[in-house]
């Protein structure tokens, strides 16, 4: 079963949004054994749609489209279809009924604009919607099934997981791969695609690199019943504890347990990263039990008053030395009475801070029985300043949660020997 | 002139990435007044990505093509154009070369496979990567110009920027239309869309709402030469300072200058945002001069031992309360030394906490002269508990930016009165 997508919005194509919609349906229709072979964006133009959604079935069997059924002019969607079905636009009655109980219930008046989302493409089917006004349309033309839904992401994906995953999952046969993510920090693409060069090997077995600030996540595609297997030739290969987690177990997800496990806590002090590792870590919900807080000391002053960091440290060396990022470290989690610290101090750019390059970064951290454990990754620092800036702060976030589950699994504080040449060579416990 | 883009990899079909770079391209393509007219994403299959090149070349006059020009055996993008072209595929001396002597430089073997990015369908043109090993490609094919980019990011925008903009900024003719975002925080696209009539009835001036957490940008086009006065329609209908920003001035830029201004600067103190205010506070190359740091006080306990919040407040109100948000304010400037303080204190969820339910939300902000000024946005609370959660700690952060920037401004706490009935009614000061 090839199912292709279709997107409608002048937004997209002038790149004021990201296509995020197209992502989240390709994922969820591989996590159901469903094959997504073309994605394609037009704008919010009649002929455009008609145009694409044919051309989308004379090679697939179904279409999905988002976006063009809202109230406004510029939403053509059900236009579109009904031209390409060769049928008229009418007014659904109980969907005009819907929308105007809902209006009242609101205690608002029905804009006539509104019973726009009352029309349909004589003979198509409705998709309830139980997160929004319009339902989605089902239409059977010649060349098979379009799906269209809302682009407004909570309720194109209400309908998906209730009603089309559901009726796709149901026509397709068993999976032919499934597949898995096996997620690495700070290692880098060309040593892994080297380490793993037997399993890329294999017959049958397919590996895909896919790069994140600081992280690679390794997608497995394999028959279901070797999967297994799989993943423990890539786990033999990259050595203990370099994969940290399974699909979405995300390295705050694994941080949080292994503290839980241990009745820990943990307290941020951050300087480049301004809040980012605190946001990280109290993304996940209840993550108040292992999160207590954290000190943002973006000034070099606020290091010492609110931290504790030696004044003589600071003057001698400035805010971004290996002992700066200790005594912050040892600093929060003795202030705010966490188990471990985790602290973090560098140059994020665009210029240097303390005759010290952009990039360099040190991130520690403190725990109850050993002194701090400082590291300083070398990042790569890509394209101009500001994009750089970004980059660096990603990935900073990401190395000081890798060494705090380094500390937690008491694994060597950087990822383990360079295979290909391609570590950073400055990588280093300091 | 008509431009298309195709984007080639499994990974974006698969949605294990978004395709951001289809966006950067739109963007960008868009400021040099050069339409996008369709936009296509296709997997690591040769014979696809010759179909929809030949395709796209059908409709539009040139095609841009992103990825699939790595070292493996899953890039196939020259083959696919040299195939199109109908020609061979031929290895590039001065690219060898040049691959050697990277490889040489970085204390290096060059591995066999990476000699692939040596070759080029023959007969085509290089643009020149001066972030990256490979160069993009130029091919002629019957219908108009293939410009085939690496998919990373860096080197795909270096390539844009350096050589292939000009080039076609060159060959298009005067822009018809121009277009500039107004940004707006707190108010509803509804609310927005309702007041904004009178231009959208406008002949030749058309306006499009771009939702993001807690923000509606409003982007104009129209003539050039009438886009002044729009802009100024616009900003009588909407009431004073509820435009903060154009184009890429975002809400913390404003922030920070409105802070430059008056030599003040300001510090944050977060609960549900975990450290994201600071984060988005820190954003900004030199945000240190008007940025001092935060308190992330993620426990209760630690609003009151860290921020001095009244142990009797807490104990009588729980810590999600107007109240607490003024003291966390008045208590983060005081004891980081900053002009103003900015707080926010809530339920991000999944569960209600202290009885209050998810999405309550309080935002503060302390400054020289005034007591302590309260707000309780009413956030929309979007689908199940991860997505809300997410969503309450962004728009969290917004509403609080905004809050400060009408502080800064001397504007009522909350954008002007509701023409349409859209907003929340539990918007007060408190």
């Amino acid at each position: 079963m090839r199912v292709e997508l279709l997107t409608v919005g002048d937004e997209l194509l002038l790149g004021d949004t990201v296509n995020g919609n197209a992502a989240w349906l390709g994922r969820r229709l591989a996590d159901h054994g469903v094959e997504v072979t073309r994605s394609v964006v037009v704008g919010d133009d009649l002929d455009e749609i008609v145009e694409a959604v044919t051309e989308a079935l004379d090679r697939a069997d179904a279409v999905i489209t988002t976006g063009g059924l809202g109230p406004t002019s510029d939403d053509l969607t059900r236009d579109a279809l009904a031209k390409a079905a060769g049928v008229a636009v009418v007014r659904h009655p109980d969907l005009e009924r819907r929308l105007r109980e809902r209006a009242a219930a609101a205690g608002r008046e029905l804009r006539p604009t509104a019973l726009r989302m009352a029309d349909v493409p004589e003979g198509a089917g409705l998709l309830a919607n139980s997160a929004g006004s319009a339902p989605g349309l089902r239409v059977e033309l010649p060349g098979g099934t379009v799906y269209a839904l809302p682009g407004v992401p909570s309720e194109m994906r209400t309908i998906m997981e209730e009603v089309v995953l559901p009726e796709l999952a149901g026509a397709r046969g068993p999976a032919p791969t499934a597949r898995r993510i096996l997620r690495t920090a700070g290692l880098w693409e060309s040593e892994l695609a080297e380490a793993l060069a037997p399993v890329e090997a294999l017959d049958g077995v397919a590996l895909a690199y896919l790069p994140a600030p600081a992280e690679v996540r390794i997608r497995v595609a394999a028959a279901p019943d070797r999967l297994d297997d799989v993943e423990r030739r890539v786990r033999a290969l990259l050595g203990p504890g370099a994969v940290y987690g399974v699909d979405d177990e995300t390295l705050d997800r694994v941080v949080h347990r292994l503290l839980a496990e241990r009745s820990a806590t943990v307290a941020a002090a951050e300087s480049l990263t301004g809040g980012l590792i605190g946001a990280e870590l109290s993304r996940m919900p209840g993550a108040s039990e292992t999160f207590v807080g954290g000190m943002v000391t973006y000034s070099t002053a606020l290091k010492e008053k609110a931290l504790g960091v030696p004044a003589d440290l600071l003057a001698r060396h400035g805010a971004v030395h290996p002992d700066v990022a200790a005594a912050m470290a040892s600093g929060v989690r003795e202030r705010l009475g966490a188990t471990y610290g985790v602290a973090v101090t560098g140059v994020a750019g665009p210029d240097p801070q303390d005759g010290r390059p952009v990039g360099t970064v040190y991130a520690g951290v403190a725990g109850p029985e050993r002194p701090p454990l400082v590291i300083a990754p070398r990042l790569p620092v890509p394209g101009d300043g500001a994009r750089a800036r970004e980059a660096i702060r990603a990935m900073t976030v990401v190395h000081a949660l890798e060494l705090l589950r380094r500390v937690l699994l008491d694994l060597p504080a950087q990822p383990g020997a360079d295979p290909g040449g391609g570590r950073a060579r400055e990588d280093r416990e300091v």
